[in-house]
Protein backbone atom coordinates (compact mmCIF):
# COMPACT_ATOMS: atom_id res chain seq x y z
CA UNK A 1 0.00 0.00 0.00
CA UNK A 2 1.30 3.61 -0.53
CA UNK A 3 0.20 6.22 0.73
CA UNK A 4 0.55 10.29 -0.86
CA UNK A 5 4.15 10.83 -1.38
CA UNK A 6 5.52 7.73 -1.86
CA UNK A 7 5.88 6.52 1.50
CA UNK A 8 5.93 2.53 1.42
CA UNK A 9 4.49 1.37 4.58
CA UNK A 10 5.02 -2.13 5.80
CA UNK A 11 2.13 -4.16 5.58
CA UNK A 12 2.37 -6.61 8.48
CA UNK A 13 0.05 -6.40 10.76
CA UNK A 14 -3.54 -5.52 9.47
CA UNK A 15 -3.68 -2.21 11.61
CA UNK A 16 -7.12 -1.03 12.18
CA UNK A 17 -7.16 2.42 10.54
CA UNK A 18 -9.18 5.01 12.57
CA UNK A 19 -10.50 6.71 9.72
CA UNK A 20 -11.71 9.99 11.82
CA UNK A 21 -8.07 10.34 13.13
CA UNK A 22 -10.43 12.80 15.26
CA UNK A 23 -6.73 14.17 17.19
CA UNK A 24 -5.90 15.88 13.64
CA UNK A 25 -6.48 19.55 13.20
CA UNK A 26 -8.45 20.83 10.55
CA UNK A 27 -5.93 22.19 8.39
CA UNK A 28 -3.85 19.09 8.34
CA UNK A 29 -7.27 17.44 7.06
CA UNK A 30 -7.69 20.08 4.63
CA UNK A 31 -4.57 19.71 3.48
CA UNK A 32 -4.45 15.77 3.10
CA UNK A 33 -7.59 16.74 1.27
CA UNK A 34 -6.60 19.22 -1.31
CA UNK A 35 -3.82 16.83 -1.80
CA UNK A 36 -6.08 14.16 -2.87
CA UNK A 37 -8.39 16.18 -4.87
CA UNK A 38 -4.48 17.34 -6.85
CA UNK A 39 -3.44 13.75 -7.23
CA UNK A 40 -6.40 12.57 -8.41
CA UNK A 41 -7.03 15.77 -10.77
CA UNK A 42 -10.30 16.34 -9.22
CA UNK A 43 -9.67 20.17 -8.86
CA UNK A 44 -6.46 22.46 -7.13
CA UNK A 45 -6.87 23.98 -4.17
CA UNK A 46 -4.37 25.57 -2.17
CA UNK A 47 -3.67 26.66 1.69
CA UNK A 48 -2.09 29.92 0.93
CA UNK A 49 1.30 30.88 2.65
CA UNK A 50 0.96 33.08 6.08
CA UNK A 51 1.37 36.46 5.59
CA UNK A 52 5.00 37.50 7.24
CA UNK A 53 6.19 40.80 6.83
CA UNK A 54 9.80 40.79 6.64
CA UNK A 55 12.06 43.54 8.26
CA UNK A 56 15.48 42.43 8.40
CA UNK A 57 17.16 39.70 6.26
CA UNK A 58 20.45 38.66 6.19
CA UNK A 59 21.36 38.85 2.73
CA UNK A 60 24.74 36.77 3.42
CA UNK A 61 23.16 34.14 5.11
CA UNK A 62 19.98 33.92 3.03
CA UNK A 63 18.31 34.39 6.30
CA UNK A 64 15.01 35.93 7.51
CA UNK A 65 16.37 37.61 11.31
CA UNK A 66 13.34 39.80 11.89
CA UNK A 67 9.90 39.53 10.82
CA UNK A 68 6.41 39.76 11.55
CA UNK A 69 2.69 37.66 11.36
CA UNK A 70 0.89 40.37 9.37
CA UNK A 71 -2.94 40.21 8.92
CA UNK A 72 -4.57 38.14 6.26
CA UNK A 73 -6.57 40.47 3.90
CA UNK A 74 -8.14 37.38 1.88
CA UNK A 75 -9.08 33.54 3.36
CA UNK A 76 -6.69 31.25 3.66
CA UNK A 77 -7.89 28.59 0.52
CA UNK A 78 -8.44 29.14 -2.98
CA UNK A 79 -8.21 27.15 -6.56
CA UNK A 80 -10.19 25.91 -9.03
CA UNK A 81 -13.11 23.33 -9.76
CA UNK A 82 -13.96 22.69 -13.28
CA UNK A 83 -13.28 26.10 -14.06
CA UNK A 84 -14.95 27.72 -11.30
CA UNK A 85 -13.28 29.71 -8.80
CA UNK A 86 -13.34 28.41 -5.32
CA UNK A 87 -12.22 30.03 -1.94
CA UNK A 88 -12.80 29.54 1.36
CA UNK A 89 -11.58 29.86 5.37
CA UNK A 90 -11.57 27.25 7.74
CA UNK A 91 -12.02 27.32 11.11
CA UNK A 92 -12.34 25.36 14.62
CA UNK A 93 -14.40 26.46 17.85
CA UNK A 94 -14.08 24.51 21.10
CA UNK A 95 -18.00 25.89 21.72
CA UNK A 96 -20.69 23.17 21.67
CA UNK A 97 -23.36 25.61 20.83
CA UNK A 98 -21.96 28.48 18.82
CA UNK A 99 -19.29 30.15 16.65
CA UNK A 100 -18.21 33.20 17.44
CA UNK A 101 -17.99 35.41 14.22
CA UNK A 102 -15.21 37.39 15.38
CA UNK A 103 -13.09 33.94 14.56
CA UNK A 104 -13.13 35.55 10.67
CA UNK A 105 -11.74 38.79 10.31
CA UNK A 106 -14.18 41.34 8.86
CA UNK A 107 -11.91 42.12 5.75
CA UNK A 108 -12.17 38.28 5.41
CA UNK A 109 -15.64 37.95 5.78
CA UNK A 110 -15.88 41.11 2.75
CA UNK A 111 -13.56 39.22 0.46
CA UNK A 112 -16.18 36.39 0.40
CA UNK A 113 -18.60 39.07 -0.31
CA UNK A 114 -16.65 40.03 -3.27
CA UNK A 115 -15.69 36.39 -4.45
CA UNK A 116 -19.73 35.66 -4.63
CA UNK A 117 -20.20 38.94 -6.76
CA UNK A 118 -17.75 38.09 -9.29
CA UNK A 119 -19.75 34.69 -9.54
CA UNK A 120 -17.23 32.38 -7.85
CA UNK A 121 -18.05 30.15 -4.91
CA UNK A 122 -17.46 31.04 -1.49
CA UNK A 123 -17.73 29.39 1.83
CA UNK A 124 -16.61 28.58 5.48
CA UNK A 125 -15.49 24.86 6.69
CA UNK A 126 -16.28 25.76 10.55
CA UNK A 127 -15.21 22.20 12.71
CA UNK A 128 -17.09 22.10 16.50
CA UNK A 129 -13.96 19.99 18.14
CA UNK A 130 -16.00 19.12 21.02
CA UNK A 131 -18.95 17.83 18.70
CA UNK A 132 -16.28 16.05 16.19
CA UNK A 133 -18.83 17.77 13.71
CA UNK A 134 -17.49 19.72 10.57
CA UNK A 135 -19.74 21.70 8.78
CA UNK A 136 -19.56 23.61 5.27
CA UNK A 137 -21.60 26.64 5.50
CA UNK A 138 -22.03 28.65 1.93
CA UNK A 139 -20.89 32.82 1.75
CA UNK A 140 -25.09 33.04 1.01
CA UNK A 141 -25.69 31.76 4.55
CA UNK A 142 -23.67 33.81 6.20
CA UNK A 143 -24.51 36.98 4.96
CA UNK A 144 -27.99 36.10 5.43
CA UNK A 145 -27.21 35.33 9.56
CA UNK A 146 -25.73 38.63 9.57
CA UNK A 147 -28.44 39.94 7.68
CA UNK A 148 -30.96 38.73 10.21
CA UNK A 149 -29.06 38.71 13.42
CA UNK A 150 -27.00 41.27 15.11
CA UNK A 151 -25.53 38.05 17.86
CA UNK A 152 -21.66 37.80 17.35
CA UNK A 153 -22.43 33.61 17.69
CA UNK A 154 -23.84 31.41 14.89
CA UNK A 155 -25.53 29.22 16.98
CA UNK A 156 -24.84 25.39 16.30
CA UNK A 157 -28.20 24.85 15.18
CA UNK A 158 -28.09 27.89 12.29
CA UNK A 159 -25.09 25.39 10.57
CA UNK A 160 -27.19 21.96 11.54
CA UNK A 161 -30.04 23.79 9.57
CA UNK A 162 -28.02 25.81 6.72
CA UNK A 163 -25.45 24.06 6.54
CA UNK A 164 -24.12 20.69 5.23
CA UNK A 165 -22.49 17.84 8.00
CA UNK A 166 -18.71 17.10 6.29
CA UNK A 167 -18.54 13.27 6.40
CA UNK A 168 -14.91 12.01 7.65
CA UNK A 169 -13.42 9.22 6.55
CA UNK A 170 -9.94 7.86 5.11
CA UNK A 171 -9.77 9.58 1.67
CA UNK A 172 -10.89 12.19 0.54
CA UNK A 173 -10.79 13.16 4.35
CA UNK A 174 -13.46 15.59 4.17
CA UNK A 175 -14.83 15.09 1.05
CA UNK A 176 -15.77 19.47 0.51
CA UNK A 177 -16.07 19.07 -3.28
CA UNK A 178 -19.04 16.70 -2.63
CA UNK A 179 -21.15 19.18 -1.22
CA UNK A 180 -20.20 22.12 -3.49
CA UNK A 181 -20.83 19.78 -6.65
CA UNK A 182 -24.25 19.23 -4.80
CA UNK A 183 -25.32 22.33 -3.44
CA UNK A 184 -22.94 25.05 -4.60
CA UNK A 185 -25.06 26.56 -7.16
CA UNK A 186 -28.39 25.56 -6.26
CA UNK A 187 -30.74 28.28 -4.31
CA UNK A 188 -30.80 28.26 -0.92
CA UNK A 189 -34.64 26.89 -0.82
CA UNK A 190 -34.16 23.95 -2.39
CA UNK A 191 -31.23 22.60 -0.62
CA UNK A 192 -31.25 19.86 2.35
CA UNK A 193 -28.11 19.09 5.08
CA UNK A 194 -27.16 15.82 4.60
CA UNK A 195 -26.46 14.92 8.41
CA UNK B 1 2.95 76.31 3.62
CA UNK B 2 4.81 74.08 6.15
CA UNK B 3 4.62 70.64 6.22
CA UNK B 4 4.34 68.68 9.62
CA UNK B 5 7.78 68.48 10.83
CA UNK B 6 8.57 72.23 9.35
CA UNK B 7 9.85 70.76 6.22
CA UNK B 8 9.04 73.51 3.70
CA UNK B 9 7.94 72.69 0.16
CA UNK B 10 8.32 74.94 -2.65
CA UNK B 11 4.84 74.70 -5.12
CA UNK B 12 6.63 76.54 -7.30
CA UNK B 13 6.42 74.20 -10.58
CA UNK B 14 3.71 72.45 -11.82
CA UNK B 15 5.26 68.51 -12.35
CA UNK B 16 4.88 66.65 -15.42
CA UNK B 17 3.05 63.12 -14.23
CA UNK B 18 4.81 60.60 -15.86
CA UNK B 19 1.75 58.00 -16.53
CA UNK B 20 3.92 55.10 -17.72
CA UNK B 21 6.57 55.21 -14.51
CA UNK B 22 8.96 53.13 -16.34
CA UNK B 23 11.03 52.62 -13.66
CA UNK B 24 8.52 50.82 -11.45
CA UNK B 25 8.65 47.29 -11.09
CA UNK B 26 6.11 44.83 -12.63
CA UNK B 27 4.94 43.38 -9.42
CA UNK B 28 4.16 46.83 -8.39
CA UNK B 29 2.51 47.76 -11.62
CA UNK B 30 0.31 43.89 -11.52
CA UNK B 31 -0.56 45.46 -7.79
CA UNK B 32 -1.93 48.71 -8.36
CA UNK B 33 -3.85 46.99 -11.50
CA UNK B 34 -4.99 44.97 -9.86
CA UNK B 35 -6.24 47.10 -6.80
CA UNK B 36 -8.19 49.39 -9.68
CA UNK B 37 -9.84 46.07 -10.52
CA UNK B 38 -10.78 45.24 -7.08
CA UNK B 39 -11.89 49.10 -6.31
CA UNK B 40 -14.20 49.02 -9.48
CA UNK B 41 -15.15 45.42 -8.62
CA UNK B 42 -14.33 44.05 -12.35
CA UNK B 43 -12.11 40.77 -10.53
CA UNK B 44 -10.76 39.59 -7.67
CA UNK B 45 -7.03 38.82 -8.10
CA UNK B 46 -3.91 39.18 -5.39
CA UNK B 47 -0.63 38.23 -4.97
CA UNK B 48 0.24 35.70 -2.93
CA UNK B 49 1.87 35.72 0.15
CA UNK B 50 6.02 35.00 -0.39
CA UNK B 51 6.38 31.45 1.24
CA UNK B 52 8.29 31.65 4.60
CA UNK B 53 9.51 28.60 6.31
CA UNK B 54 9.74 29.68 9.52
CA UNK B 55 12.16 28.13 12.30
CA UNK B 56 12.59 30.16 15.44
CA UNK B 57 9.44 32.13 16.66
CA UNK B 58 9.77 34.63 20.03
CA UNK B 59 6.77 34.17 21.46
CA UNK B 60 7.05 36.73 23.66
CA UNK B 61 7.85 39.14 21.55
CA UNK B 62 5.43 38.29 18.69
CA UNK B 63 8.13 38.08 16.33
CA UNK B 64 10.14 35.68 14.00
CA UNK B 65 13.64 35.52 14.68
CA UNK B 66 14.78 32.34 11.87
CA UNK B 67 13.12 31.85 8.59
CA UNK B 68 13.77 30.68 5.16
CA UNK B 69 12.32 31.82 1.31
CA UNK B 70 10.94 28.85 0.92
CA UNK B 71 10.14 27.40 -3.16
CA UNK B 72 6.98 28.67 -4.30
CA UNK B 73 4.92 25.46 -5.02
CA UNK B 74 2.33 27.63 -7.50
CA UNK B 75 2.01 30.52 -9.43
CA UNK B 76 2.43 34.27 -7.50
CA UNK B 77 -1.26 35.04 -8.70
CA UNK B 78 -4.93 33.79 -8.74
CA UNK B 79 -8.12 35.22 -8.09
CA UNK B 80 -11.49 34.98 -9.44
CA UNK B 81 -12.97 37.26 -13.03
CA UNK B 82 -16.36 36.58 -13.97
CA UNK B 83 -17.49 33.36 -11.71
CA UNK B 84 -13.81 32.05 -13.15
CA UNK B 85 -10.69 31.04 -12.05
CA UNK B 86 -7.83 32.56 -13.22
CA UNK B 87 -3.85 32.20 -12.73
CA UNK B 88 -0.34 33.61 -13.62
CA UNK B 89 3.20 33.92 -13.37
CA UNK B 90 4.64 37.26 -13.52
CA UNK B 91 8.39 37.75 -14.55
CA UNK B 92 11.04 40.40 -15.84
CA UNK B 93 13.75 39.89 -17.97
CA UNK B 94 17.01 42.24 -18.60
CA UNK B 95 17.09 40.17 -21.99
CA UNK B 96 16.31 41.80 -25.03
CA UNK B 97 15.96 38.79 -27.63
CA UNK B 98 14.39 35.83 -25.17
CA UNK B 99 13.01 34.90 -21.96
CA UNK B 100 14.72 31.74 -20.21
CA UNK B 101 12.11 29.34 -19.50
CA UNK B 102 14.32 28.24 -16.03
CA UNK B 103 13.26 31.83 -14.82
CA UNK B 104 9.99 29.94 -13.68
CA UNK B 105 9.97 26.84 -11.64
CA UNK B 106 9.25 23.72 -13.47
CA UNK B 107 6.18 22.86 -10.37
CA UNK B 108 4.91 26.69 -11.74
CA UNK B 109 4.63 25.47 -15.52
CA UNK B 110 3.00 22.16 -14.10
CA UNK B 111 0.75 24.08 -11.93
CA UNK B 112 -0.56 25.86 -14.77
CA UNK B 113 -1.03 22.69 -16.77
CA UNK B 114 -2.68 21.33 -13.98
CA UNK B 115 -5.24 24.79 -13.72
CA UNK B 116 -5.52 24.25 -17.96
CA UNK B 117 -6.78 21.04 -17.72
CA UNK B 118 -9.56 21.72 -14.56
CA UNK B 119 -10.81 24.64 -17.06
CA UNK B 120 -9.13 27.36 -15.39
CA UNK B 121 -7.45 30.88 -17.25
CA UNK B 122 -3.46 30.49 -17.43
CA UNK B 123 -0.87 32.87 -18.35
CA UNK B 124 2.32 33.79 -17.88
CA UNK B 125 2.79 37.63 -18.16
CA UNK B 126 6.67 38.59 -19.22
CA UNK B 127 8.18 41.98 -19.47
CA UNK B 128 11.49 42.79 -21.31
CA UNK B 129 12.61 45.85 -19.22
CA UNK B 130 14.90 46.91 -22.17
CA UNK B 131 12.46 46.95 -24.53
CA UNK B 132 10.01 48.88 -22.23
CA UNK B 133 7.49 45.74 -23.14
CA UNK B 134 4.90 43.62 -21.45
CA UNK B 135 3.47 40.77 -22.79
CA UNK B 136 0.55 38.32 -21.79
CA UNK B 137 1.40 34.52 -23.12
CA UNK B 138 -1.40 32.03 -22.70
CA UNK B 139 -0.37 29.06 -20.66
CA UNK B 140 -1.22 27.27 -24.53
CA UNK B 141 1.11 28.84 -26.17
CA UNK B 142 4.01 28.28 -23.43
CA UNK B 143 3.16 24.45 -23.61
CA UNK B 144 3.05 24.32 -27.31
CA UNK B 145 5.95 26.36 -27.44
CA UNK B 146 7.99 23.68 -25.20
CA UNK B 147 6.21 20.57 -27.32
CA UNK B 148 7.72 22.09 -30.24
CA UNK B 149 11.58 23.34 -29.53
CA UNK B 150 14.44 21.96 -27.21
CA UNK B 151 15.25 25.56 -26.77
CA UNK B 152 15.33 26.48 -22.51
CA UNK B 153 14.62 30.13 -23.66
CA UNK B 154 11.83 31.82 -25.86
CA UNK B 155 12.43 33.75 -28.89
CA UNK B 156 11.24 37.47 -28.00
CA UNK B 157 9.95 37.00 -31.94
CA UNK B 158 7.52 33.92 -30.47
CA UNK B 159 6.06 36.29 -27.82
CA UNK B 160 5.14 38.68 -30.20
CA UNK B 161 4.05 36.40 -32.79
CA UNK B 162 1.66 34.08 -29.88
CA UNK B 163 1.53 36.27 -27.28
CA UNK B 164 -0.39 39.58 -26.54
CA UNK B 165 1.61 43.45 -26.20
CA UNK B 166 -0.15 44.90 -23.06
CA UNK B 167 -0.77 48.26 -23.14
CA UNK B 168 0.89 50.62 -20.53
CA UNK B 169 -1.20 53.52 -19.23
CA UNK B 170 -2.52 55.21 -15.80
CA UNK B 171 -5.39 53.39 -14.96
CA UNK B 172 -5.15 50.58 -14.91
CA UNK B 173 -2.09 50.09 -15.43
CA UNK B 174 -1.46 47.06 -17.20
CA UNK B 175 -4.98 45.65 -18.62
CA UNK B 176 -4.31 42.44 -18.57
CA UNK B 177 -8.03 41.16 -18.22
CA UNK B 178 -9.09 43.00 -21.83
CA UNK B 179 -6.68 40.35 -23.29
CA UNK B 180 -7.98 37.26 -21.04
CA UNK B 181 -11.79 38.93 -21.96
CA UNK B 182 -11.05 39.20 -25.77
CA UNK B 183 -8.61 36.07 -25.97
CA UNK B 184 -8.68 33.84 -22.94
CA UNK B 185 -11.39 31.31 -24.30
CA UNK B 186 -10.14 31.92 -27.91
CA UNK B 187 -8.53 28.85 -29.94
CA UNK B 188 -5.32 30.06 -30.82
CA UNK B 189 -5.86 29.76 -34.54
CA UNK B 190 -8.26 32.62 -34.69
CA UNK B 191 -6.36 34.79 -32.33
CA UNK B 192 -4.38 37.51 -33.30
CA UNK B 193 -1.97 39.60 -31.39
CA UNK B 194 -2.53 43.44 -30.39
CA UNK B 195 0.67 44.89 -31.19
Amino acid sequence: MRYPGGVKIQPTTKKKINYKNRGMSLEHDLNITNEYYREKGIAYIYKKPTPIQITKVDYKKGKIIEAYFASPSTTDYNGVYQGKYLDFEAKETILKTSFPIKNIHAHQIKHLENIVSQGGIGFLIVRFTKRCQTFLLFASDLFEFQKENTSSRIPYSYFVEHGYLLEEKYHPRIDYLKVVNQYGGVSSDTKKTNC
